[in-house]
């Protein structure tokens, strides 16, 4: 047994929008993967309200990433393991800051070992500067006309400022 | 960009001794990484005293994973940064089983980050069945004569019993 | 003082649907307590939004407890310290799975041990397998289609796949 | 440069409504601030879904401090930098009880310290007879009818029995 | 199947000191079970030095409890599996405090799970008075020369004061 | 009543070595306090082993601070209280980074409350940068010849590197 290669990674999330440390994450991601496929969960998947559509948020992504020929951004409905083999995929990446993040992921990254059998799930921790960020938190300061631009990139803070702006 | 091949990962630790959780993140590892070290960190490294010396440690290591010719065993001094150097490698692979590994291993991996620049921490999750398990939960055990055959692999049984048999 | 005889035990919670988890907690809680009472808490006390009706979540229960003759199952409204009055309880059961769970736990054992005063909350660890299992998680799954039959047994299967069938 | 007198802080929260812990926290405040200005958040940025109107907390929070001089409730809409700018305030105050509490105040602080730069946010812990006391717990018990004489203060008191009585 | 009377439970520690937390624990586990054994364990199984020689510890814990007739004391070394099977015991008892305590306690009990097979561990929370309290910060506290009269009974005040009187 | 002034915070820890989390911890305070005690304590009250003498991290902190006139270092042996009192001091500091911090910091400072009656603990967060850094990963990167110039100041550093010259 060796090595599929090329090695493709999943990077499933709401990305509502994408932020800083999501990028960080992505692009750590491509130290062990030949191609990423980001992937935008429909609702039915996440556990927090929505700001921006689903096409919104894909398309965000795509400016973010038009330079890195080697990320993909694809929308997704339904199980992410019949995503990750439409996608030929076999790993799946998350990022963890912190306790909270770590034990609902250990939750799902259990579950998907049992659901997707041949699958693994790898994790990597953003910088340091990103720790604390979260799509949560950027979507409350922007909503209170706060500066997020240290948070998120100019694609994002675009549309933030075009939702928001008074 | 794109990734190394073949992509050499580390994985450190002190294994006193190599447990079956370390096996499988071990084997998980191998569904990324072409290679992979396992590095064998001295004393100065530990937080843990030892029951095994660093060569016997070594030695089962080489057993129990005789059959997986890209994985090799290799004790170290000194700082991880180095050594991954030395191995020519540019990921460092950790096991994730609860949050008080989760917070250790967030700070050294974002130290690691201060120090490594290039290198990058990939987490894995192990079987859900050795969630629990570790080798101080095991060094304990055995000590007390207990049976730990569902937790190590045979050449390590047959060390612990030989250490404490009574 | 000695021990009442019988021992009744409370396991409340909202069974939304029950899981192979809580079978496990509330078996286990049959070593100490005489008879168990699992109280289906209507949505007031409920921190998430539900799937089954309350009636059908006791059929799904009594179904699966059917050979259990130690075991009842009824739904209540209002405050777990009345409830467990009407059933002579003396001690709650809850199943501990992750930090978080815990948390939460700790404040409501502890909010009950100010409301009920001489009544006890006794914890019980589930089997490792069903660590990572929780009834939201099944939930997910079976909306996406996915095969929950490792997670809860065949009285909710059949539920799950009439609601989901497609 | 030395500390600026007097020193006003603010104590940000959505106080739905004020517990005997929010209270001691306030209290314990005072050891370091001159004045307190208790900020009652609109509900943009609440987690929770309300059970009082923002002038029925105000009222109430009020009526407990009626006594300390030193304290001011205000209610808020938008941005804490920008509050605590209007209100001449360079700390923040926050309480701390758990782990979960922790993680969440931890983030805000970093992304506040982002935002706010010369403010600085200190943590109280409350007398640990309300280390478990929040909130939504007393919501959730004088909702079900259950006696929180020992979770609130009198002017609470009164409305919450005013909303649910039977 | 049915529960086997009497109820034997055994809470196991290293009780180096007692404190009125550990008092708590036990006097709660005698809601469920008829006999407690309270087992204190030789230093292999601690994880902490000790202060008190074992059989110091035994003969206050059998001071404090001298009036609970359904109490025993008793000293172990060896496996809690077999200590456990000794005393005809089938729950374990174990406080949960913090969450520090309860990885810790989670791992050992599903270990014990492992182990035990027909024996279930039962975790109690402590009053929240004593819910900071550990036997390792009364030892700090004292050997500083402390007042700790609040933490202990006075079987261990008089040996704590004879121990560190200055 | 109305606040002392002026306010006088003490910073109690071991500081083995004073690192820049450490040193931004201590400036923060200044905001709130007029006038900042740093007090290194003696290892009775450690958890840690200690690399330099009590003396050396003092004169390291005095030298990092020379430029602060209102912040003093000082050591004690006792208990803190009794240093508090000593120093005029109402307000005790600690820095918070992480969950596994917030739960010992939580106990100490609930402790305490109980011993001091009159004090209050203040917490703090570091800057997002010194999240991870703590004096005993400084140690040991140190100790395997690291860089550790971005976590110390100067004075620091010049001590490490004659003590782990090679």
């Amino acid at each position: 047994m060796s090595v599929d290669r090329p090695l493709i990674a999943v990077y499933p999330g709401s990305f509502d929008p994408v932020t800083r440390g999501h990028e960080d994450i992505a692009r750590r991601s491509l130290r062990i993967a030949d191609e990423l496929v980001i992937g935008v969960a429909h609702s039915a998947t996440q556990r927090k309200s929505g700001l921006f559509e689903i096409e919104e948020r894909v398309a965000m992504l795509r400016e973010v990433f038009a330079a890195d020929e080697r990320i993909r951004v694809v929308s997704f409905e339904g199980l992410l393991v019949d995503f990750c083999r439409a996608q030929g995929a076999s790993v799946v990446v998350r990022g963890l800051r912190a306790v909270s993040d770590f034990e609902y992921e250990l939750q799902m990254a259990q579950m998907n070992q049992e659901l997707l059998g041949d699958f693994e799930t790898a994790f990597f921790v953003p910088d340091v500067q990103y720790s604390f960020l979260s799509a949560s938190l950027v979507r409350e300061v922007a909503k209170l006309g706060g500066d997020v631009s240290a948070f998120v990139s100019e694609p994002v803070l675009g549309r933030l400022r075009a939702r928001f702006q008074r």
